[in-house]
């Protein structure tokens, strides 16, 4: 492929919009896709996305539209819109005809009906159009203010990848490409899980230390996970798996970790979820994560602990017993 | 080696008081050797460490003593002095021709004079005694609060390393067991380097992100680095390697984090050597660092920008600008 242009962002939300500004800011033409016809007059009219990404003016000029077909022909699409509704967006874009350039998942999880990663969704719903990943540590806010952030941009091919980073880099926003498509979506689908565990440990006050060993034992299992499904080591250690890990299981600017706190404070998770509110990914995605520990033959404990607490099949004192009292298999080296 | 029923711990600041009530809580015979006489009379007469554990009255009668004979017959010893006083205390302790159980080295870094993690000091200066090593996420006021805690216990041989298990394990304190002696020494060697890094970012305000990006490339460093020199992949990701590094590079309770904070706000790192106060370990480990990054011919960009920094070879701007920008290789399966 050759270099990219321009670029469709479809989605409106914090994220979307920080992906818009950034592609803006490395000289792209853009243009923003949201449902939302307020969320569309405010880009156009005042350059702001209040609901989203309160109190921030861009600094650049950024092109909104509530009409999928203005996107759809873009060089690359981002596409931005939560994991669970990924399906039926690419259905309407295939509707549009349009699609030519490499689509870009920004959304990070699993399908909760079929436990897929959306790559593979992608390949079902536009069979022929090339799929990408972007994922690593980085919150909307901080990327919309321009703070430095790095991410890793996955395709299959090394030369999409490549192209795709160029497109979008700037002084303060550095993507790095690699080819393990399948990695770059383990990070993103599982952290959100291990986030509500360190969630929970930190609303029940349990310390520091606590949390610490909790995002280690955390990232075991997301690697034993991995592995077995067939991503690369240096992947899951990379941008988009132990850093967004990282990032997730200890701010709560992440919206798993607060559900995970509220759990930690007494809440029941029924209550939260009928709250409504924003989605916690990662209550859908636990589920998902115990079936797929069971097909590959690998122990999630802190997935499985999270599902019962989620199910309400398990206390949160004892859940939180389980998490940090399980036996951790003696360490390495041992015989 | 049999049970293990007496415990002499050497050093009277936070940790080495926090460990002693930890053994103490594990059911063990606990003497505490403090330098400072105050120490060693706060806590014979009100079970307090007010020094270095303000606010907290020990749940358990522990026992102090200045002499070192005290406690150098102990069934094991926790060796909980600063990792530069290492050779130092171990002579001292050679000295009182007491010593038979196996020696705990608790403290974390590499001796600046010679490079050697601190297991090769014991090997040198007591031949003959068995060393093991403690180390993870553990801050020493979340440990004498009673929070949950978990950590890696090394020895050469698993008997040795389970016993030392066996005998500090309580329900709040778990430790679990490993042979890899060299590798449980890598994360708390390097962390605080690293850790310096991720301060400077977050007292510059670069942002979490930012801030998670350095951690994971930071891991990526100890572990290419920790292979090289011998150490397990296992024990690298566990919890004296990444666990141990999370704790470190997101928490102001940490001192080296704390010596990067201030490099990032502004101050000199001279100015904040001179003032005193606490040590910051990592400012000593960054040269050592880049000794054993040319030694095993592996790269530690980071490490090395924290030196410089330490050197003041580089402004904190510069050096913000080379760990934030500093091109990854591509990540995973590029070509």
């Amino acid at each position: 492929m050759g270099a990219i242009n321009s670029i469709g962002v479809i989605g409106g939300g914090a994220w979307g919009t920080a992906l818009a500004l950034t592609a803006a800011r490395a000289g792209r033409t853009v243009c923003l896709w949201a449902r939302d016809p307020a969320t569309v007059s405010d880009i156009r009219a005042r350059q702001q996305n209040p609901r989203y990404l309160p109190g921030i003016t861009f600094d650049e000029d950024l092109n909104a539209t509530a009409k999928l077909a203005e996107v759809a022909d873009a060089d690359a699409i981002l596409l931005v819109t939560p994991a669970q509704t990924t399906r039926t967006i690419l259905a309407s874009l295939k509707a549009t005809g349009l699609v030519r350039g490499p689509v870009v998942l920004c959304a990070k999880g699993i399908e909760q009906s079929s436990g897929k990663i959306l790559s593979k969704i992608l390949s079902e719903e536009l069979p022929g159009i090339e799929p990408a990943v972007l994922s690593g540590p980085s919150f909307a806010d901080d990327v919309a203010r321009g703070l430095p952030t790095a991410v890793t941009i996955a395709a299959n091919s090394a030369k999409t990848a490549l192209s795709l980073c160029e497109a979008l880099q700037s002084p303060t926003f550095r993507p790095y490409a690699s080819i393990d498509l399948l990695g770059a979506q383990i990070g993103g689908a599982l952290k959100n899980v291990l986030a509500i565990a360190c969630g929970a440990v930190v609303g029940r006050k349990l310390g520091a230390s606590a949390q610490a060993a909790l995002t280690a034992r955390g990232f075991a299992e997301l690697n034993r996970l991995g592995i077995a499904m067939g991503a690369q080591g240096e992947t899951l250690t990379g941008l988009s798996g132990l850093g967004d890990l990282v990032l997730t299981c200890s701010s709560s600017q992440s919206r798993n970790f607060s559900f995970g706190l509220r759990l930690g404070e007494g809440f029941m998770a029924s209550e939260l979820i009928s709250a409504g509110g924003k989605l916690a990914e990662g209550a859908y995605s636990a589920r998902v994560a115990v079936k797929l520990g069971r097909k590959y033959e690998v122990d999630v404990p802190i997935c499985e602990t999270v599902a019962q607490m989620i199910d309400e099949d398990l206390s949160i004192d004892d859940a939180l017993t389980t998490l940090m009292a399980r036996p951790l298999k003696a360490e390495s080296g041992m015989l």
